[in-house]
């Protein structure tokens, strides 16, 4: 093949093209008469036309960087459109459900996970006591150990069964071991099967991994929605479920628990790990999901002076919590730095080691709470802004979550505008995202002005296409986002003024967050040298559009990183590691909590921070 | 007064009589008409005389130590026969219940108890957080025990109520914790307050001390027969049931944990402590009733090789176990030496301190089994013979448990036998101690031989009295001890020759055990240097008719000591100091079990050791 040629294979059609290199990909598709769908002419604005690159790993241009959700950038999954052909490419066309956003972000940094195998698992061949050496059974254990002068504490089960179950076996078994505790026994040598399950718990959604423990490789993960939001969208709804409703507290417990089994079921059954086989369990939450899901009460972080009950690691077994592991073995949860900075950033920490950077990095990690973390190994801050529920999709008239439905990408192009839909539905609502989206391009084409006003249709030079989409009366304005006649119904989706407002207070109190610990560590906005976005809502925001509408700082945009499920990786790396166990009490101990709250210029930081400037 | 005159005060009777010193106490009473009964002409040997001396401690003679129970003459009861009076006496003539012989060994020779503080209470008053102090609760605690760095241990119950706890009480409490770990929380001070209990848990007998851990005083003694029995009298039966039938182990468990439940209930009653503070609970068993105690199989110690399931000192929570007193509290065991030396002989060295003595300690614990220790702080050996029931009166023709009706004592006057039944009633039966006392007395008047074969009457030097009581005849010989013919049936019990060879392979196996361990010591029998004799039976038993018979050798006899309920004493070392429980596990270590078994010599000085020479 001359090198000015390519052969381009698609599957899972197989079919099979050569054709000069510097053909955009979607033509070459066409003359398959492959479809894929394209609606922005080739702009990569509309972000319909996702394909996979199976052969090779190409990186990402900008707009699918802003249109493709980590996972996908991850899976090899491109903007077809942005595709001009030099090398062969072997494309998949993607099925419905590929092509469909997955709902819950489990992606994450994750690169080789070290091991440090405090827990042990030894295969013993015990003494056969004879008259002549009447070694008990648990000395014969010791002994096998080496802990001669020490003690190995068995769980009462355990010592109750073990005389059976050695002599059962030979005399030959495999001890798995935590320090001088013995967790479990098992037949034979399985040494080789050592097995340990993170779980993120969030708000809204919770993730587990199961990882081997002996090489630190990930081998599952799952999924769901956290069943808490029954009973309340936000955790201070879910404190006061917890306070005020009688049973209220373990409901919300074991509405988590349960979950997690699920879970921990669903990953078994990916990877054919038996439940029993789990050693132990690693859990990042924020401080409130931390506290119920040891069934402790949240009331003190939510009332004044907000104080947890607990901050340092916890670690209870198994079978204490009802949790479909082996019984024996240990739970752990992330230590929690204050009463709205909890284990989840401690893990964003541990993941991300901003505690070692050199340089000075900005973590945050925004959802109805932002929490933000400024510094390095010098010096480490960190507080908490009540983002409120706009960037949930709450309080906004047309919100909602980013599910099947939801408008999570927006553009204005040259004659249309351009959206994106969860599940490639008809539009429902629109989400955080997608919000950022709206108000980034409303403030570039001059639809609102700095103070964040609507302005009137007639005061622009906005082409009449868009003018056609503000709506000015009475009541209030508003930017009609889609509207459709169906024969019964007129349906529209806008974003009101009121919405924008609400941007404003949660992008203010972010903004002022940020500001207050600059001030604090004693430095500019400007001088922050990379920032760090996790979670769910960062992961899928346009950090272009972030930074015009000033939610994080306008340094340069390749310094700006999404890490994904930060908080798993951390809960990984928890579970995995002593040494990081060590760190994150270090972490806990050194990262000074600023309690926005009790300063003084917090109001007008505030203030300001709400204007687009 | 002048000085050959006292005053002798009779209780309850308020009885005063001044008489000239030298008085027998016996005519004392007779001048003021109390009737104190005697039966042997003041020859200390019928043992109905008892009454107790309330203004002096007396000391007790020969015949008031073979005739009183270690528990009565711990009370100062005397032989009334046996007072010669000195000085001034006030004298409490018992009633029948004070007159009855106590079924359960509950003494011992507890003195000071040393108390070492390993359970602390700590009353703290606790930081009221601020918006500037945000401290939680936990770390709150820690500071207040100075535990900056470190990390205390909350059972999840406790971890669940803390924030609630601490607010309803305005941080005022005081914690209960043993290392790191904490166990309880009461609100405001109650360091004063601060208990744990003792249990000796005998196959037959099980007693429980309340012990203030402040100070080590004893303040409340309880026992109640061991409800095993129901299921066998001796450890082998129990076994076989633990092992053999469905549940029975169970069973076997449940009925030890509901007895001690029983005993912790009666301690608190009698002494105004609720079982909530009960902070510790030490147990004291021979290996197999350790085992069962914990619910651990003991098949494997009754099938040769003999080997117990653990050894060491074993740690769970009163939950764990179902024992009613503080949930959280420890309850630890005394670890054992072997299969069949237990944690009540561990418990009996940690009393009698054998392990640190200078002079060579022979140490024998006789029941079903009898356990045996010698040496001293240089060398210490054990090992356990099958003394079979014949002690505890099991194949026996008339025997009988040392409960009411048994004959406990026996001795043979000049025109007469004498003997005490427990109880104070007619005679049913024979007990262990009685049957000691009978084999010893027909040898010294020559009944039997040195062989342990009842002789002829006629052959004999006997008065005639005596003769009558010899039955010779095809079948077997025996001795009638007692004879009565009632109106419808002729009711006798008599040792046969069968019995007295039962008596023979008991005495014949603890000595041939004694005989070994003096030979593995490298010494002979005479040079042992003092006696220590513990446990129910052989504190009820005569020594100078253990020394006849051969049951125990033959150096003089101040150098006897009866030590009473010793494994209790252990246990109650054992739950007040750390230190004692170090000691404990260097006295498992360092004990040499001599498996008597597999000794060649055995058989050849056991049967050398059934003569009576």
């Amino acid at each position: 093949m001359s090198d000015d040629e390519a052969l381009i294979s698609f599957k899972p059609k197989n079919k099979e093209i050569k054709v000069p290199t510097g053909t955009n990909l979607i033509d070459v598709a066409e003359k398959l008469g492959i479809i894929i769908p394209n609606i922005c002419g080739k702009t990569g604005k509309c972000g319909k036309c996702k394909v996979r690159v199976l052969n090779q790993e190409l990186g990402h241009n900008l707009q699918e960087e802003i249109l493709l959700s980590p996972e996908e950038r991850k899976m090899g999954i491109h903007l077809a459109c942005q595709i001009d052909i030099n090398s062969d490419l072997t494309i998949e066309i993607l099925d419905e459900e590929h092509a469909t956003i997955s709902n819950f972000l489990t992606y994450d940094l994750a690169g080789d996970l070290k091991v440090d195998d405090h827990i042990k698992k030894i295969n013993v061949e015990l003494l056969n006591p004879t008259i002549e050496n009447q070694i008990d059974d648990l000395s014969n254990l010791e002994n096998s150990l080496s802990l001669f002068d020490e003690k190995i504490n068995l769980p009462l089960p355990i010592l109750q069964n073990i005389s059976s179950f050695l002599r059962k076996h030979d005399f030959n078994a495999t001890l798995v071991v935590e320090d001088n505790q013995l967790l479990s026994i098992e037949p034979g040598d399985s040494t080789s099967r050592l097995f340990g399950v993170a779980i993120d718990l969030g708000t809204t959604t919770v993730v587990g991994s199961l990882v081997d423990m002996l090489t630190g490789k990930v081998l599952a993960v799952s999924a769901c929605t956290n069943p808490q939001t029954r009973w309340g969208a936000d955790v201070i709804s879910r404190v006061n479920f917890a306070t005020k409703e009688p049973g209220g507290l373990g409901k919300l417990q074991s509405a988590v628990i349960d979950a997690i089994n699920e879970i921990v079921e669903a990953l078994c059954h990916k990877s054919d790990v038996n439940f029993r086989e789990i050693s132990e369990l690693s859990f990042a939450g924020n401080t409130i999901m931390t506290h119920l899901f040891l069934g402790v009460t949240p009331q003190f972080i939510a009332e004044a002076p907000y104080v947890p009950v607990f901050k340092k690691c916890q670690k209870y077994t198994a079978e204490e919590l009802g949790i479909t592991i082996h019984q024996n073995s240990p739970v752990v949860t992330l230590p929690n730095i204050s009463g709205y900075v909890g284990g989840d950033i401690t893990g964003f920490i541990l993941a991300s080691e901003i505690h070692h950077s050199e340089k000075i990095i900005l973590g945050i990690d925004i959802g109805t709470n932002g929490e933000i973390v400024l510094g390095s190994k010098e010096r480490l801050l960190c507080c908490s802004t009540a983002a409120g529920p706009a960037f949930e999709g709450g309080h906004i008239n047309s919100g909602m979550r980013a599910s099947v439905g939801a408008i999570d990408k927006f553009s204005i192009g040259e004659d249309q505008a351009y959206f994106h839909v969860v599940g490639e539905t008809a539009p429902k609502g629109i989400c955080g995202t997608g919000l950022v989206d709206v108000v980034a391009e409303l403030r570039r084409v001059g639809i609102i002005d700095e103070t964040g006003k609507i302005v009137s249709p007639e005061s622009g030079l906005s082409p009449d296409w868009l003018k056609k989409c503000i709506e000015k009366n009475q009541k209030q304005s508003a930017y009609i986002l889609f509207s459709e006649i169906e024969p019964d119904k007129h349906k529209e989706l806008k974003i009101t003024q009121q919405d924008i407002r609400e941007i404003q207070l949660a992008k203010g109190a972010v903004g002022a967050g940020i500001s207050i610990l600059c001030k604090e560590l004693g430095i500019s906005v400007n001088e922050i040298e990379k920032i760090l976005i996790a979670g769910a809502f960062g992961s899928y925001m346009n950090k272009y559009n972030a930074q015009k509408i000033g939610l994080i700082p306008d340094i340069s945009i390749d310094k700006v990183t999404y890490v994904g499920n930060a908080a798993s990786l951390g809960a990984k790396k928890f579970l995995l590691s002593k040494k990081t166990r060590i760190e994150a009490r270090q972490v806990v101990k050194n990262t000074e909590y600023i309690e926005l709250s009790s300063r003084q210029d917090f109001q007008d930081i505030f203030a300001e921070k709400m204007l687009f400037v």
